[in-house]
This record gives C-alpha cells, structure tokens and sequence, in this order.
C-alpha cells in the first residue's frame, strides 16, 4: 500500500509473495541469466512453502547446474494494522551455480 | 537426496500437518525432555511454513539454548487421486540442543 519497504534492496535476490511459483522461477531463472553466481530466494509466513516449490523447480526443472548453497530461517516481528505486533517466520534460500 | 528419502523411519522427527502450530511445539519440546538431542521437523507442501513457525517458536521461546543444526529441502513425487503424478515440495529442519 504505502511506500514499498525501505529494505536496502538486495542484489540477486527474489522476494516471494502470492503470485504463482513459476512468476517467481522466471525471476530467478533470469537473474541467473543475466550473470548472477546466486539468488537469494525470501519469503514470509505463508508464503514460505512457496520459496520452496520456487527453488526446486528452478533446481529440479530448469537450472539442474545449482545447489542450494544455503537456507536460513528466522523470525521477524511486524506491526499489525491494529497496532499490535506480529512475529512472523521468515527463510532464505541461496542457490547458486554448481561451478 | 534421494538417500535421504531412503531412511526407515527417523527416530526423533515430528512431522508437521494442518493442526496448529501449537501442537508440533509442544511435540518437539516432548522430545528434547524425553533426552533427545536432536529433533527433525519434517512438512510437506503447504505445511513447509507450518514447519518454520515450529522450529522458530520452539527455538526463541521455549528452548532458547537448542539451535537450527540443518535445514534440508527436496521434492517428492505422489500419486494424486487420479492417478497422475504430483510433485511435492519438502523440508526438513534438524534442530539441536546447543552444547
């Protein structure tokens, strides 16, 4: 709604929301093919699965030359539109090229 | 990968479904206090998220001394009710009492 958060924009990175997963392995497939030696794949909440599918198919289908180099969870805490605050779960998953 | 898929049944691992969060917590925490040293959280397609809020709230509410020892994600294939095959997304987040 408001200004889009003011996270300092990470390079090679692909923020996962509720669009289908293959808009998401397009976004990832591309950074790769424009250069990149890894992606970082993030998401919240429910979207956490969907990080998920993005990866392996990305991995599985398209792009069978990267691993997953790395994935990490955490939590963040976000304020609700009543004001209260809300932890949410969060993961980042690092693919990168096999070589 | 596949190996992993292999393993006879884990000792130690709770898998993660549509109940609440609440319930694989308390499952995990049953664990560690029954002597385990390590728990393995185990979900399947929508319930991967299900899975993260479990290991974060056991983590930074309830045994802030255990840490996330690995995280592993991968696909499986099911038949559907069809007959046809689905694809199925999967993680498995090891969590370990910190020494």
């Amino acid at each position: 709604m408001a200004a889009e958060q003011q996270k300092p924009r990470q390079e090679n990175a692909v923020f996962v929301g509720t669009k289908p997963v293959m808009n998401y392995v397009l976004a990832v497939i591309t950074q790769f093919n424009e250069g990149a030696p890894e992606v970082c794949i993030k998401a919240r909440g429910k979207a956490i699965s969907r990080a998920v599918d993005t990866a392996e198919v990305v991995r599985q289908r398209f792009l069978p030359d990267t691993v997953v180099k790395n994935i990490s969870i955490g939590t963040e805490t976000v304020q609700a539109e009543d004001g209260s605050k809300l932890n949410v779960s969060t993961i980042e998953i690092t693919l990168a090229k096999a070589k």
